[in-house]
């Protein structure tokens, strides 16, 4: 946490937050450890995408979308922020011990979000399928019994909303668009189906943490129902292919070959220098 | 432009602001020739430190940083887009026309937002220079007779003054930081300190506009008395460096090494598909 927190200054933070991932540091309110635990989860899963889709900044295939994506990728690390803060209050740890200290075992993301950003046609499917399952899981963690993780929520399904419709729009774009672009989001979907699965996976955690965490299985319905909905819409066809393979507790267990990579880039720094206290 | 642009989505543009990009393009006011050609001088600039910048998400030393210089970057995007779609009026050619279709020697960008991000420290020496430049050029560019000129100057000042005081905020604390924070800095500045020159060069261009663009040299006064009076209270000393040769047009002739390297990672995806309408 630098000192610079202290005002907004290019954080932009829209007026009217709830929370700050300062405030949550700062409250004294403890996670209990299996809150802690999911909280590290879905912290993860959104550290791990922003890190993708930071990656399209003056990449992408027009400057406003370098923008639009930029802006959702800091929407992420913002979640991934309050999450990771909220977590640590059980450890004694800071968001920044946990995003970059922790090994590559230790993190708890869905493999779709480590996924390869690919071509542009691969990263809108990957935001199709994780912003409308993020939706509905923050939609149903705001009545969350735990006051936290209900704030968090709150504040994030907001933006989910807005990533949600981003995602809806270049699918009917590309979808009814040229013979090329309806080519490249089918090979997208096709690409990034198979990791559906491990998003409504429920976990022996979630056994532990009734009322205050969200049971992954109860959102597919709705989930799916919407994602396929829009699928029709761009007159594109749900994705033949098989589900990858889970355990038990895929989140404790399994991640993606690219995790590491991913690891390297963001955590150089802060371990090239720890404790500098830059 | 894509039909995504008419919802605010993603970008999350402040409330308030004076224009778009979509309104300069639409409001079918033409820049004339050499009003163009100074308007690709500023927004080549901001482009290419956007691409320098955007290269830190999920890189910082803080995931706090994270979110400041990406959403500096995000900032520098839009400021680019509204300057290439109004020097693109004169034209007929779009922002992503001139953003992803111009060869390395058409860019007219000053050497000092090209330069490589090195380590933290190096990163902030090139925002304190760009910003505190930036800051008295667009403050006298809000005068220009030229009324969009002087609407984009009044919408993205606001936004540099958060960068100026980001940079600010860095330069005391790694100058009062540790041994190590000092150190680092003090090369940044070492580093970057050649390239102030250019910045206030005053080029043939700007005879034939006067009243409308600004004289780069009446910009230097203000902008070293304020870079010297932070760098005095930081403890940090001012760099003893030659500065980088010009020639009397150095924007037209002179580039750096690195300014391929960039257009290659930014440029690469638009041409491979060029006119997909992704």
């Amino acid at each position: 946490m630098s000192a610079f927190a202290s005002h907004d200054s290019a954080t932009k933070q829209s007026a009217g937050n709830a929370i700050t991932a300062e405030d949550i540091a700062g409250s004294g309110g403890k996670a209990s450890e299996p809150v802690a635990r999911y909280a590290l989860r879905l912290g993860d899963d959104s550290l791990m995408l922003a890190q993708r889709l930071g990656w399209w900044i003056s990449r992408a295939p027009e400057l406003e979308e370098d923008i639009a994506l930029g802006n959702i990728a800091l929407d992420m690390v913002g979640h991934a922020r309050f999450l990771l803060t909220y977590a640590g209050s059980a450890w004694g740890k800071t968001e920044d011990d946990l995003a970059y200290f922790r090994e590559e075992e230790e993190f708890r993301s869905v493999r779709l979000v480590e996924q390869e950003n690919g071509d542009f046609g691969q990263t809108i499917a990957r935001q199709l399928l994780f912003s409308f399952y993020q939706y509905e899981l923050y939609s149903a963690l705001q009545s969350s019994q735990d006051q936290t993780l209900a704030a968090i929520a709150d504040k994030a399904v907001k933006e989910v909303e807005y990533h949600q419709d981003h995602a809806a729009q270049w699918i009917l774009r590309l979808g009814l668009g040229t013979e090329e672009s309806k080519r490249r989001i089918e090979e997208g979907l096709y690409y990034m189906w198979p990791y559906l699965d491990e998003l409504f996976a429920d976990e022996p955690l979630h056994d532990e943490l009734e009322g205050i965490a969200v049971r992954p299985s109860t959102l597919r319905e709705n989930t799916m129902k919407r994602i396929e909905a829009l699928l029709a819409e761009a007159e594109l066809e749900v994705p033949k292919v098989t589900q990858a393979r889970l355990s038990d507790s895929p989140r404790d267990g399994e991640y993606s070959e690219y995790r590491g990579y991913i690891l390297a880039e963001m955590q150089y720094l802060a371990r090239k220098h720890p404790g500098a206290k830059w």
